[in-house]
């Protein structure tokens, strides 16, 4: 058995049998391994960004690794902004990189690259294999990686970088699985002082698992009691939403109105989260958004057990186990006329089908934030690290994570252009994604920056950069051309009918809405 | 004036007025500078890797940089496949990459990233702006280090990293642009020891300027009185071709090729060149593919005067000025019936323009390289550094560095679609660019490599991982869908008059040629 091999099948063995790839000449032994085991799934992207984009969708759904197979530096390097963005959101993810040979890189060929500089930038865990009988080993150790929560790191993207010598070379065969990493407590120290800071005057400020179901139950008893507010952060991975279920509001988007969130409180106490701070620095304003009469009070780093933290935290304020405010269900009308971000949002929540998983991106997807609480269940995923061209990648990666459930990709027209190869991936794996474009034609919240900085009247070159029409987009004809069908729509009626078809349909869709 | 400003007037100072543009937030300032410079022209791009590529192809045909303007590191990373190849085409290249403010990056906002360390991969020459009075000065540098050829490194992309408020704070105006740098000359023992190798025996391999028109007529005397092969590398960045030109022949791409085609040869001259290396590694092939029996003998350096070396030595030898050979002019027949990679070869020969820029990626754009020398006169782009995407954008790059120019594309499927956002600049901008796709629905090479392990059964998802049909891309709906006319042809007599079409109107037009 060759390295490549047994590195396929300890990543089998332990429980990683997904794989995005985009493989060159120098992963073909890794290609001829994944052929030769049974039950590892290979999924083609045409693009680096959307293998990196669907492994963090998938990780998201599952909690458990895929693998990105890439090639060489450049390779892994399309695949940053999405590795980014999967370093934000906490997700497990391997990259299998694949290399030259040991004994080549010094010939310095044309695709000799910085590799694992590369893989620094934006992984937690980065080692190349110097063996082919270590390579097994390399490949356990990468998954024990993606899961090891603890202080070094937010992040749980590891990258294997394999020489191409170390996976044609023999091997002595698969190596066993590490055990499990145990999950760093809450400690008693931390959820006593977070009792003590809880009252009407607090802000309970989740992320992480604490926006899981269990999370957001315990948060909902505690806000009983007290009378905090419970908030999500701006952008969380992943946020169990819908009827049911408790309701959770999010930090808005620009830091004054972070600011007013906040309020008078007198404490912040982070579960899972981070104290919050501007997205982008303005020439006028703080960088940190607690006010000063504000205490900040860790509860739970999210590398420990947020909702472990959370119940003890409620059991010791004595909070009943069924405690807490839960959404009715409660759909909006479908609107009628010329479509707008807000009325694709209200047919969103309007026609949502039960346990849908919903990845927004850039655009309007973050209004369906606040109209599909009270819908229907769903899992509701966002742009973490703000590199647009997330959604639809992640979209795909949460269909092959749950076949069963369908996704709902709610993208603007900038960021999807970004992988719009993601479309192909949908199509030919027949998943059951129906995405919803926001065609402004514009990249807008830029003109709403450049406004901020004072700047009203916008020259013809400024404006042209913010600008992506001329010439518009035609979404419908781009996902045809990769064997999504689609309409595109501008009317609340038509964008109703054609909702209902994507969703109705099992395989991809593409709406083209014009807002 | 703010720093911006200062900026972009500085690099516009210089002779540096085109930007390839994807900003963001921390962009805003140096997007209302670039608004108001005169002259200083913005094309926008919808992926970063499609303005690196296009920064490369200008570089390549001006000799002199245009910048990217970039959005921290994702948005870097994004573009560095490209980069990679600009740099093993050793283009003049800058990047302009805005970062948070310096007080800003401690908070870690979600876009905060190693923003240098995605530079360095792929850099030769990274600063990250400390202050608004410094910014322009740091311009001026950038500039300088694109041109500056030394023997630190043959590649010329510089990448400055400005912080939004190296952006946003105060300047003192634009610097004085520094001193043009000396190009390196080759020394009269290097000519002296060419010249005592020059015979029938020897190989004259030559790259970077040594492709240029006047290298190739002194590498072509050279030839003359000595009776020396002269060849070119397998992917040089530029090489000028057509009637009237010497001929010249390229090192071919597998390992045993290379060392047929260097054969029984006694002496490699490298002029401008590195001696020829195994593309990949494969386990019973040597690294280097120069064999044992052969000298190699450097006449030039790539960041050294290579035509003066060259004609340096033509001189030495007495050879009068306008010896050697030309290519005569010489078209094939255009052929019937179904449409092949080598067909369509020689019907771009057929048809070729005078002075047409022709940019090859992956797929059958190697094949023309035999038939276009004879064709008409005309500029040859290469992938240099294997990293496929690359065609497209410097197509776009090339139309906009030579408007007065026809431009040719001609791409493998698989590899226009890691940047296919291109079409969308193309059509903005009315650019002349014809593109032809190697359509095969296939990652041709890699079943090419995967027999070539020995392999010769493929099971599903190995061939799954080499078939990008299943859907097929529709690359004329793909095309119009961004603004880009064209149609899909199967025949030789289809491909003909579209290829026509397409060259005789102004703008961008795609042809999906099934081969």
């Amino acid at each position: 058995m060759n390295g490549a091999e047994s590195l396929i099948r300890t990543l089998a063995d332990c429980g990683v049998d997904t794989c995005f790839a985009n493989p060159g000449t120098s992963e073909m032994h890794l290609v001829q391994a994944i052929d030769g085991v049974e039950g590892t799934r290979a999924v083609l992207c045409l693009f680096e960004g959307v293998c990196t984009g669907a492994a963090d969708g998938y990780g998201r759904m599952r909690g458990t690794p895929a693998y990105t197979l890439l090639h060489l530096g450049p390779g892994l390097g399309n695949g940053i902004a999405n590795l980014h963005n999967a370093r934000r959101a906490a997700s497990p993810l391997i990259n299998i990189v694949g290399d030259h040979a040991i004994h080549h890189v010094a010939y310095d060929a044309p695709l000799t690259s910085d590799v694992v500089g590369v893989a620094e930038t934006m992984s937690s865990w980065v080692r190349r294999s110097r063996t082919s009988q270590g390579v097994a080993r390399d490949g356990a150790d990468a998954v024990s990686a993606t899961l090891q929560r603890n202080p070094g790191g937010v992040g749980q993207v590891a990258t294997l970088i394999v020489p191409a010598d170390c996976a044609w070379g023999p091997s002595n065969g698969p190596t066993q699985p590490n055990p499990s990493p145990v999950r760093a407590q809450v400690s008693q120290e931390a959820v006593d002082t977070a009792v003590k800071n809880l009252d009407g005057d607090t802000v309970l400020l989740l992320d992480g698992d604490g926006l899981g179901e269990e999370g957001l139950i315990h948060a909902a008893r505690i806000a009983q009691v007290t009378g905090c507010r419970v908030m999500a952060t701006t952008f969380p991975a992943r946020v169990e939403m819908g009827p049911g279920r408790p309701p959770v509001a999010r930090m808005p988007y620009f830091p004054e109105q972070v600011l007013e969130a906040i309020g008078e409180a007198r404490h912040l106490v982070l579960a899972g989260a981070e104290p919050p701070v501007s997205f982008f620095a303005y020439p006028e304003m703080p960088s940190s958004l607690v006010p000063e009469t504000c205490d900040v009070v860790r509860l739970a780093h999210v590398y420990e057990d947020v909702v472990a933290g959370l119940e003890a935290v409620a059991d010791a304020l004595g909070a009943p186990a069924d405690a807490g405010a839960r959404n009715e269900e409660r759909r909006p009308e479908i609107p009628s006329g010329e479509l707008s971000t807000r009325h694709v949002a209200n047919i969103v929540a309007a026609l949502l089908p039960e346990n849908a998983i919903i990845c927004t991106d850039s655009g309007g997807g973050g209004a369906a934030f606040a109209t599909v609480g009270t819908a229907a269940p769903c899992s509701f995923l966002n742009l973490t690290g703000g590199s647009i061209g997330q959604g639809g990648p992640a979209a795909t990666g949460a269909a092959i994570a749950c076949p069963d459930r369908p996704v709902l990709a709610l993208l603007g027209d900038g960021g999807a252009m970004y992988t719009n190869q993601a479309f192909w991936t949908q199509a030919r794996e027949g998943l059951d994604v129906t995405t919803v474009i926001f065609s402004n034609h514009q990249y807008n919240i830029l003109e709403v920056e450049y406004r901020r900085l004072g700047v009203n009247e916008i020259g013809d070159k400024a404006a042209g950069m913010f600008d992506i029409g001329n010439p518009d987009i035609d979404w419908a004809g781009l996902g045809r051309s990769m064997g999504v069908p689609g309409a595109q729509v501008a009317t609340c009626e038509d964008f109703a009918r054609e909702l209902e078809r994507g969703l109705s349909q099992p395989g991809p869709y593409v709406i083209d809405a014009i807002v």
